[in-house]
């Protein structure tokens, strides 16, 4: 096996594919919004990559293994007012890039990005969103998105669908695929965004995953149910609250120890 | 020395052989198993595998030192049922894998196990079982095998030979060269099995390691005798005893750092 | 993207130039002394400077990401006694490096100084200078600027403008960047020099930096105004002297971890 | 630079060369062993050794830079019983292997190792001892020296030296570069012999060089006096006395803490 292994699954047209990724992360808003995706629309997995940079680990469903790997997935977006949907209606389709791993070293980071950014380039790809979450330390009523990009003259189609650009934040950039995905794809001449959800840091957060996935609604165009990431917020709501309450018996706020990954 | 060294001891004719991984790991299940192999029947050393990946070592044996590397055995088993024994009468032979050291870096787990495969390549082995432990966090009367399999067609037979697959378990995976046979090994086309016995996670397991061996005598078709395994576990059940003894004394049950490691 | 990747953003005619490298390090003198010849001249990014050893990570500006790097300014440094300027006349241009990142292994630091070595090399430097600080452990009233060179025949001319050579000091030698400049530059042939403001090691220090200044600008011959050095100085101190209040209230001396990286 | 560098000083003819190596290690009895031959015989340093595993760190000395590195140096020993000293009178002349650093990685161990056998190809060394310490965790009056080799032939000759030879020991084999020296120079068909001296694994032990070398002295053929190797024993005799005294004061047993690095 080569350090880096790209496994071609299937090779369909794709009509002006947007790559959309969305690894593990804080609250895992990025995780989770991708994985909405995937249940809410039709999908197949275009692309498997593997890479020696990974954990030496196989994960066991149904009793069989399946090497550590990122997958590419096509998605078939019908057009927010148009339900039809052929490859040359203009439609946009999505390749979304999910899994469960990162690279052990920086130098493995860089290889792997660059991986993912060679199969985007195989399939023509020129936009680029990376979603993530972007910690505020305490809990978060109505989550903002905050954004980054690999050129200025993308903050204005971003900012008209909600999207915000403070100064100086996020403060300590972006790190991990994310960030690389900004700083090397731009280099390559792509239009990168990372649309990043404001969250605790201390939960996995529905809520947040759900602002940013409107806000990619609003810049890609098209529509998406949310009744079971609602489901999801009002749960982890539940759980917050009773945490809260059993930390007010305490007289305490709870710590990060208390609430991180809870969910 | 290249990164990896393959050193040919031996080069024997072999029937049908069948490479069977028994490395550290919880419970020393896998190495226990193994060991008892080498034990019971005729084997000789055919390949030593060396590595850059592993520590900068020797061990020291009556007063000579021997550099750090995985051992592949070709171990001649008796068929069950039949004890003449020669390369064309269907019997089966075994090619039985073991050492004392892992790599530093996943890339070199990675390398290793590709090495590991290929030494299995040169004698046209089709077939692959890892050996280990699943650790259950508790003292196990009669352990179970849990089994993991490259193809889906593998998990009837192994069925048949009363190991167990179950839903989501093993829920971490199958991690170190135990799972890249698993997920390498299916790559190549290979039938790899992993028989794990449920063992505490606490102690070596001697018992754990036979209820893996009866597996796989009925899968492969050999017969060994467990008498040296049945002392140790006795031996390791008198150790528990006392143990448990002294925590009754004190109130509280084992903890991990009472009882790992012991053996 | 290769390991490293040397970008050319400018390819000015420079006159007889210096590399200055400040990079971060002890009470981040090195860095702050670049900083403020890369605000008190002119100057431009000549090259910036990516690795994959760098952390996988951009920062962001207005919204902007930039890939982590470090940068190589060229600094038009009016002769002290001679304002005109041009590349004719004698006067002596700078090579500034700065950045924020280190590499993340031992042969990756070799490599990488080996990368700014090739771009001085590209520009003729022959004379190079590493601005850092030494550690005294204690608040230093007068910093002393202590020196190392990579030829013996080199002190001299330091000594003259007042920097100090004292027996086994400092004891530990000089790591990371600055040390392989001296190493790495040093078999090379070119003549470098490593200049090292005192400080306490437990806060940013603008009056080591301008010590250091100081000597540079007598060895290499131009002339810096400190005001905006000096101002940050001032701010320290009143930082500084609150603390020490603070603590002799408490009838404590300040630990390291009351004061490190204040600033 | 390469990965490694080795740097050519000096091609003295040497007659029948030993490679001696004592890299820092337990109780620093390796170190002190060749520091001690270095200073007693003549000597040229003949290699230098770089490499791109070693800390990117520089030593000064008289503030001049040296790249971290290891020395090999030739070392001109006047045979026992023979005051004259010239190549062809059969003498054998010694290769001392010193240094300061380690390499970073499990491979980069491998590859320094294999460099420091390639300068000893050169010189057509055939015989290799690495001194070192063997750990025993209390305080030893008279430390014995035990050995581990590469061939079993080479045992007997030891033992003739009084070097011991115990089953098991040393329990963790013997690792870094004393080890793959054993290892690498094994495989390699040198015959690689490594003296451990006995010491508490607290102290830098002067008593314990003395008796590697008396051993060394033996099987090798020469005499060196050992005043100042006596003084420095004497001398850490006290300083262990007064730790003695301090702790029978406190009424508890020095612990590794106190004792660890002393010297």
């Amino acid at each position: 096996m080569d350090d880096i292994e790209i496994e071609t699954l299937a090779d369909p047209e794709l009509s002006d594919p947007v790559l959309i990724e969305g690894l593990p992360g804080v609250g895992h808003v990025g995780k989770l919004a991708v994985e909405h995706l995937l249940e809410e629309f039709d999908s197949e997995v275009v692309r498997r990559v593997f890479a020696t940079e990974f954990p030496p680990q196989v994960t066991i469903e149904d009793g069989v293994a399946e090497l550590a790997s990122a997958e590419i997935h096509a998605v078939d977006i019908p057009a927010a007012d148009d339900e039809t949907d052929d490859a040359d209606d203009g439609d946009v389709d999505l390749l979304v890039l999910t899994g469960d791993h990162q690279a052990q070293t920086n130098a493995g980071h860089y290889r792997l990005t660059e991986a993912f950014l060679d199969v985007a380039a195989g399939f023509d790809v020129e936009r680029v969103f990376a979603l993530g979450g972007v910690p505020t330390g305490e809990l978060v009523e109505e989550p903002s998105v905050l954004g980054a990009v690999s050129h200025a003259e993308a903050i204005e189609p971003l900012e008209a669908a909600g999207v915000e650009f403070r100064e100086d934040e996020p403060a300590g950039g972006v790190v991990g695929v994310s960030g690389l995905l900004l700083g090397l794809g731009g280099r390559r001449g792509l239009d990168v965004g990372c649309l990043m959800g404001e969250t605790s840091g201390y939960l996995v957060d529905p809520k947040s995953a759900q602002a940013v996935l409107v806000a990619l609604e609003e810049i890609i165009g098209f529509e998406v149910g949310f009744e079971s990431l609602e489901e999801r917020a009002e749960e982890m709501e539940e759980v917050v609250g009773k945490i809260q309450e059993m930390q007010n018996q305490q007289g305490s706020m709870p710590t990060d120890d208390d609430l991180r990954y809870i969910g």
